[in-house]
């Protein structure tokens, strides 16, 4: 039934979304002396959101706002030892190993005895290429897409240069703004698997008011194999 | 004779390392309380190699690495100001319009009509989709490859990816290191087109010693549909 199943990576293969809370819980005590935690967390979101369209998703644009949030929380206070502090943060996210979450590598070698896998993430190119290697998942994926962001002309550029016609293609990711809603709206199929500590930007409303959902949901990734077994069945 | 015509994008479509060169003119100016700019440079060149491998290429990887500059020569004394200056230089970076080179649109244009044309470019990722968008040259490129570094294994893979004969590849570039020297190496045919001001890591020597080298050479982009229309004669 699917010509591609396409993952999403972070919070989706493996956790990533913790990372970025265990080093903002750093800068909140690292800047305790000037703002309380709410007001270091509240400025670090508007910074992060005033960048996006500068310097996009990942780790070095997060340390850019972090940067910016301590000059701004200190009102220019800041030492330059704790400015050189945030830029450790950097390379400790990016030395940090990759936990995959369970399940996911048997899910994944299951799948790819099957299917052609594809995986789709944003980020910084070298990080997320980087992630993807220390994985030990890259074997199982015939392509890698990694984009600057995830929105529909985006996924409908990919599915065009794939050839895919968009009926055949799943996406499973953990985001509804950026995995699921924009597959939907091009036509793809699309299996949502919530993950508990979701970032802001990336949580949208459940506005269905009780109206059946246009995307398949699972609790868990090992849960993946028997829902696309059930799919392809119901539609030979 | 060629299936793909690939061009570099910095330096060899249009300018960047004369706006790295300003950018680091800035910084000079603004450490010279603290050291001179000989120092200034020494410390940001050897601090950008440290960092290659954590933070990659790119305008992001370049301001860390300047404010952990401005950090060192200052001894920790650098004024959250100055820091905030210094990510105010990436926005003005990010933001300063994509000068092309002379005769550039009118060769990619003319060569586009005979011949499927890519972009293999490294840095980051949104900025340079964004300087492409910018370019007004995006609709003459069938294929845009962002990769975060150009080895021989990086272009075997993009030859791999798009079953490419490499000697029917033909890349165009300014750098030796990155864009000729590593196509040659994997087969391909390369053309090197030298610029004024290359960064010192993309410099190689020249040590053929008389010997007949294995890419061409041109003074000017303008001269590249001569040269292919001249191969493909040959080759008939």
């Amino acid at each position: 039934m699917f010509d591609v199943i396409a993952f999403d990576a972070d919070d989706t293969l493996w956790h990533n979304e913790d990372l970025y809370a265990a080093i903002q819980g750093k800068l909140r005590h690292l800047l305790a002396q000037y703002q309380p935690a709410a007001v270091v967390d509240q400025t670090l979101y508007t910074t992060e959101m005033r960048n996006l369209s500068y310097f996009g998703y990942g780790i070095k644009s997060f340390t850019l706002s972090m940067i910016e949030t301590a000059i701004e929380i200190s009102e220019g206070r800041i030492q330059g030892q704790d400015v050189q502090t945030i830029i450790h943060f950097a390379r400790e996210m990016l030395n940090s190993p990759v936990q995959l979450f369970e399940q996911v590598e048997d899910t994944v070698a299951d799948l790819s005895t099957s299917h052609t896998l594809m995986l789709i993430t944003k980020g910084d190119l070298l990080d997320q290429q980087t992630k993807l290697a220390r994985s030990g998942l890259a074997p199982f994926f015939s392509h890698v897409e990694i984009v600057s962001d995830k929105t529909g002309p985006i996924y409908a550029e990919i599915l065009a240069r794939y050839r895919l016609v968009p009926s055949r293609f799943l996406m499973v990711g953990n985001s509804l703004r950026s995995d699921i809603l924009p597959v939907v709206a091009v036509g793809g199929q699309a299996v949502y698997i919530p993950y508990h500590n979701t970032w802001l930007h990336e949580r949208v409303e459940d506005d269905d008011h009780g109206q059946s959902k246009p995307y398949f949901e699972l609790e868990h990734i090992g849960q993946l194999p028997a829902l696309v077994s059930r799919l392809s069945s119901e539609d030979a």
